[in-house]
């Protein structure tokens, strides 16, 4: 085995990193605008064709980046792209890394200041749907890959990419995917491209995600439409029992009023109080960010403490009847909405969707109906420890690069992924990239900072040094 | 003066009015044919030329009736047609008879199973935009003059027609056009054409409409939608505040709980609960015609006492948020909803206006922001009494032609004319129109039956000989 790399050895090697990166700094911005310019819209049947094509580009630049082989893997729905790279060390340890390349929907459209898939730079930032979320994102370690490859001979780590075509609509493929291939996928460590940082001068390593639950309601009342003058007084309204039944699910000051909704949902402990006070959630920042007109949800908690640590239950859309200008006088036959919860640790996804399915039944004004289903594949909340030795790898790269102690946070969006790989590989994945809270990730004008694709790059090449050296110690 | 008509020269009379009228059928049949093939849509402004093209037509169509003057009078927005035609005796009474060319958007155009704008003869009943409402039903009262001009020498009574182009849209210059032409409008009698009947074997006098107040509620709560998992239990969600608002309005069982809203609702009298126990409500007919699952409306009245007599209040539609197939994460910024309510007797439109705009304010859930207000122009209700001259008259008419009593109804729909017309030539609207319930207004497949043209044509001339003669009655 060999010795661990000297300091001038590592120095020397950072060096090259830098001058190789900046050689190639324009190719690799090409090649983000081209993968940006594909449309992979997951949600939408009409893009299937544009997110195969995203698959085909990623399985193309990752051989060609160096991977010794990768492929595009067919599931029963969208693609995914599985590529090795293995070290010129075979006793190396294997590093998984994770990625997505489809994106969020595109609307509303009118309010994007340049075309979502016409990729464009302004300000050091590239402005396009993806960009952030997660197609800049997962180029950053392949890109540490090549750039390891092309000064150092190989990566230090087996690298295995996993990519996939369906996060953004909640992954329904991937665990049967994970299943199939766990051989080839028995890793020491999980790292996902898919990861947040809540701002650009200060890193941060998220501990934990919050699972996600999507339901539909739908309410009916009649066959069609009804003249509000000629039935008034006779006939049910959908979109009035759709709203009484809405406001049953959640009181005005922001409870949530299904039975039993909290009951599983962890408490928050010691530590939990601690990472949030050292987190100095700043609340005029926020509202000036977001323009939010105050703060809202469970009462008896803290703003950051409902969006770390509590479940919540929002209204995503709602629909019925006329939406038109003007007036049209009828009385809606059906109405709708898209509700999601986003569930703690210690709650069960299907036990909530049955509680909420429980409460709607003894909701529903009569004699409205209403159904309620469920969307995608619910996840559960995923937490990882502080000392997690990839995590503390992670740690000790970021405090490198950024000179400072990365920030903890836990995060209340949801990676179903985390708990998936959990559950598969029995591996913790340990998030890794750079989308910002302020790039509009699934809104419009989402961009990245073109900073955090350089600092990214250098960062993931340091992690896969560190992993080699990390696995190298234990087994010495 | 003359001396009434026997018995026999009335029967004579009819008799030569059946003739002329078999005559002149299919002529008939064929100017309805072109007056319906112009799309006088008044709510799109890419057909104000069309509106225009239908008035001409209507002047034109007068004056060849007979008419002795016809005029196109300018208005702020869509024209009215006027004509005088006069009765050969300088002392009969003056009759004024009001309908409208406009016709209601023809969306959804699919929907139509010949299009909207090419008449269609099937099984005696003629299909097109405006067949019913109102194109088909003014041209009655037209023809009707015309035949007892042609077999009596003149109506028997002064006309005036007054056919609006903006009736569809809420009349929003009628109130200033009857105000300018109030010395040439000073008549003795009202007859409306834009009458309904409910069904075609029983003929129909409607004895009231109610009111009609539109509202449009916009919630906003942030700049932008926000992704519900990284501004989960931070930002305020507008469509979990609008449920809310609107779920303040109503209770689950139908009640308005809008404060004061029924204060100024004239209750149910003696005579009214008659009318309704005579009008026989069928409610599992109805259930089957309109696939509603129950009734629905304001407890401790019968579904028929609320909609011939209570205010109600309906949700016509609501948005907010995602809308699309599948999930997007969001919380929305905005939500908006359409209100109507339809008001009683007694009910100031603005001043329920104010009462719901005070209870949002006060029912908004903090922070969300709340804002309402009127479209188009609020009406009153209008009712006229069982007991009015012209209703009698027209009354009888109708026995006359069905053998059998008409049916006294209320309307659950609005009738703003009525109310216009009443408060700038102090004098009430008698109904007398043949569209049925069933005839598909406002809706595709829009359709009028060809012999209640035929029936319509004869009541009318009856109508207006015993208006004459009623008159002469007086003066005696």
């Amino acid at each position: 085995m060999k010795a661990e790399p000297s300091a001038s050895q590592s120095r020397q090697l950072s060096l090259r990193l830098d001058a190789y990166l900046r050689a190639m700094r324009e190719r690799h911005l090409a090649e983000l605008v081209d993968f940006l310019s594909i449309p992979s819209v997951s949600a939408l049947p009409a893009h299937a064709k544009d997110v195969r094509r995203a698959a085909q580009w990623l399985a193309d630049a990752l051989l060609q980046a160096g991977a010794r082989q990768s492929e595009v893997l067919q599931t029963g729905g969208l693609p995914v792209v599985l590529a090795d790279w293995p070290a010129p060390d075979a006793n190396a340890p294997t590093v998984l890394v994770y990625g997505h390349f489809d994106v969020q929907p595109a609307d509303p459209i009118d309010a994007w200041r340049s075309p979502p898939f016409s990729p464009t730079l302004r300000e050091s930032r590239i402005y396009a749907r993806g960009a952030s979320d997660d197609k800049g994102n997962l180029l950053i370690p392949v890109r540490a890959a090549e750039a390891l490859a092309a000064v150092g001979g190989g990566p230090p780590v087996n690298l295995v990419f996993l990519f996939e075509g369906e996060e953004e609509i909640g992954s329904p493929n991937l665990p049967r995917l994970l299943a199939e291939h766990r051989d080839r996928l028995q890793v020491d460590a999980v790292l996902s491209a898919d990861g947040i940082m809540l701002d650009s001068t200060r890193p941060t390593i998220a501990l934990g995600f919050k699972g996600l639950l999507s339901l539909e309601l739908e309410v009916s009342c009649a066959d069609r439409d009804l003249h509000s003058g000629l039935h008034g007084g006779l006939a049910p309204n959908a979109a009035t029992a759709l709203s009484q039944i809405l406001a049953s699910l959640v009181s005005p000051d922001g409870a949530v009023l299904v039975d039993g909704f909290y009951a599983d949902a962890a408490g928050l402990t010691e530590s939990d109080r601690e990472l949030i006070q050292r987190a100095g959630f700043d609340g005029e920042a926020y509202k000036s960010a977001t323009g939010v007109s105050g703060f809202w949800g469970e009462p008896g908690y803290a703003p950051l403490e409902r969006n770390w640590f509590r479940p919540t239950l929002d209204v995503n859309g709602v629909w019925g009847g006329f939406q038109g200008p003007g007036t049209k006088t009828v009385i809606p036959a059906r109405a709708g909405a898209k509700v999601t919860c986003r569930l703690a640790a210690g709650q069960r996804p299907l036990e909530i969707a049955e509680l909420v399915r429980r409460h709607i039944a003894a909701h529903t004004p009569q004699p409205a109906r209403a159904e309620i289903h469920v969307l995608g594949s619910p996840s559960r909340a995923f937490v990882i420890e502080r000392e997690n030795p990839t995590v503390e790898i992670v740690r000790d790269a970021l405090r490198g690069a950024y000179g400072c102690d990365p920030l903890d946070v836990r995060v209340g969006a949801s990676l179903p992924v985390a708990g998936m790989i959990e559950d598969a590989l029995d591996t913790k994945t340990v998030m890794l990239g750079w989308s910002m809270l302020d790039e509009n990730l699934h809104a419009p004008d989402e961009f990245l900072r073109l900073e955090s694709f350089d600092i990214g790059t250098r960062v993931y090449a340091d992690v896969f040094q560190r992993l080699a050296i990390l696995r190298r110690a234990g087994a010495a």
